[in-house]
């Protein structure tokens, strides 16, 4: 245990100890038991509350030099659109070993303000896709990330080589499946697996009318489940990566101009195409 | 048992023995022993191993008048294109004690079709809103009716009040909630809480890009589940219910259109409230 532990990290600082950055925590405490976890927020009570229940060691308001030693890990668990700036804050105060990664589930708009900066030495973007729909670390789960893929946004001029690596590392460790992409490859693929179907989802929502809930089967609740995540969060995310999902957004409303085209001149050979088409994309899964 | 048993019926037809017609099978044999569970399809192979489950007493490939004797209920789990023309021609044969009822997901085409015709004396219809993507009676659950929603659509010349309470009776006794409602009704509603989402799920599976699955979460897994569903079956669910279906579809490119205009302008506050309204009526469920 120890050794595998040195080669992790001695040190990893949650930025951020809600149900991603809880659940980060508790993968570490699980799988890396002599690596010392600190959580930062600004709620002392809540960080206190996450001592007790065992997912940090201890925490901090705020990151001081003296927390950022070596082989330290840095993870900030904020909203996408507080991220960048806060990664640029340690990375003032880090020495060059200190590896600072996040788990935004944009890319684009956080790597593009980093990239260029001295904190891009410091710095290896990351998206472990997985999560829930309730927040809090009261829902964090050490197993959350285990067989799930997390994106790494490798810059070709930074971070240091070694960084990189042991980014990959730390993200593999918690269970983890590493795939690097660049931060647009990232944010079109996800508008696609993850924005569109949070808007598509909102929208079957939103269009149900209350009175029609009680007949609202196992379909519509599965449809809509992800449309009860935090509107706060979302609304960053979708501006985070607008252009890609308006994109998105068009493809989604020529099909569904074709199926209205099909339903109005009943050609039944075409609606079936159509499902058809869909039925199979969602078969490849 | 033999009391409840009787009041419930003697003998249960099941036109159509799949996942629905098994799943009805399956409970009338769990919950009423005494009761005689025959099955009616095209292929005797499948028949036979469908009494080998343990599903079905027995089985034909057609209805005769000496089966349809005193409490006889013939359920028509048809796909719903089918449906009408097969009451039809078992009212044809049967005594005015027989009940027909059915699980087709789309009411007004079929009763429009009944309505009017000796076959309405007979006739109640039904749609109990459970279901599965897999088909086929190797899948049928017992426990599938347990607490859902069935919807029974009145007519209000017929059929006799006798058989409306009998067909309650029916479906009440497999688990089923009731509740009535006119055929429009009950398509207006399906419209927004099944037959939209199924075709947003599809939307959003087809727009997904191949190459972008590997980076699917359970979100797009969720929200697209249903798009695996029979692409034939759902043709003919969306054909039967079209009008609603349309607008229900014009409703959502409202939405969609306000969300991409939204992005366009970066109005973070009109995307926090389209996913606010979204999550407060999903929270509803």
């Amino acid at each position: 245990m120890a050794t595998s532990s040195d080669q992790f990290a001695k040190h990893v600082i949650i930025v951020g100890v809600g149900l991603i950055g809880g659940s980060i925590a508790a993968a570490v405490r699980k799988r890396f038991p002599a690596t010392r976890v600190t959580g930062i927020g600004r709620d002392e009570s809540r960080l206190a509350a996450a001592v007790d229940a065992g997912l940090i060691n201890d925490f901090a308001t705020q990151i001081t030099p003296e927390q950022l030693a070596d082989q330290t890990v840095a993870v900030i668990c904020l909203p996408v659109q507080l991220i960048a700036a806060y990664v640029k804050s340690i990375a003032a105060i880090a020495p060059s070993t200190t590896l600072i990664t996040d788990a935004g589930s944009v890319k684009t708009v956080i790597c593009d303000e980093i990239s260029g900066t001295s904190a891009a030495e410091n710095f290896v973007g990351a998206h472990p896709i997985a999560g829930g729909e309730q927040a809090g670390f009261e829902h964090a789960d050490p197993e959350l990330f285990v067989d799930s893929v997390c994106v790494l946004t490798a810059d070709p001029n930074s971070p240091e080589p070694v960084l990189m690596k042991q980014a990959w590392h730390f993200w593999e460790g918690i269970g983890c499946r590493i795939q690097l992409m660049s931060p647009a490859e990232h944010d079109r693929a996800l508008a696609r697996t993850s924005h569109l179907p949070h808007v598509m989802a909102a929208i079957t929502a939103s269009a149900v009318g209350e009175d029609n809930l009680p007949l609202a089967g196992s379909g519509f609740r599965d449809t809509t489940r992800i449309a009860a995540g935090n509107a706060s969060l979302w609304k960053e995310i979708l501006i985070g990566n607008s252009t890609q999902i308006i994109s998105a957004l068009d493809h989604a409303e020529t099909i569904l101009k074709a199926y209205r085209t099909a339903l109005q001149e009943t050609d039944a050979e075409q609606i079936e195409q159509l499902l058809k088409n869909a039925a199979d994309f969602r078969s490849k899964l």
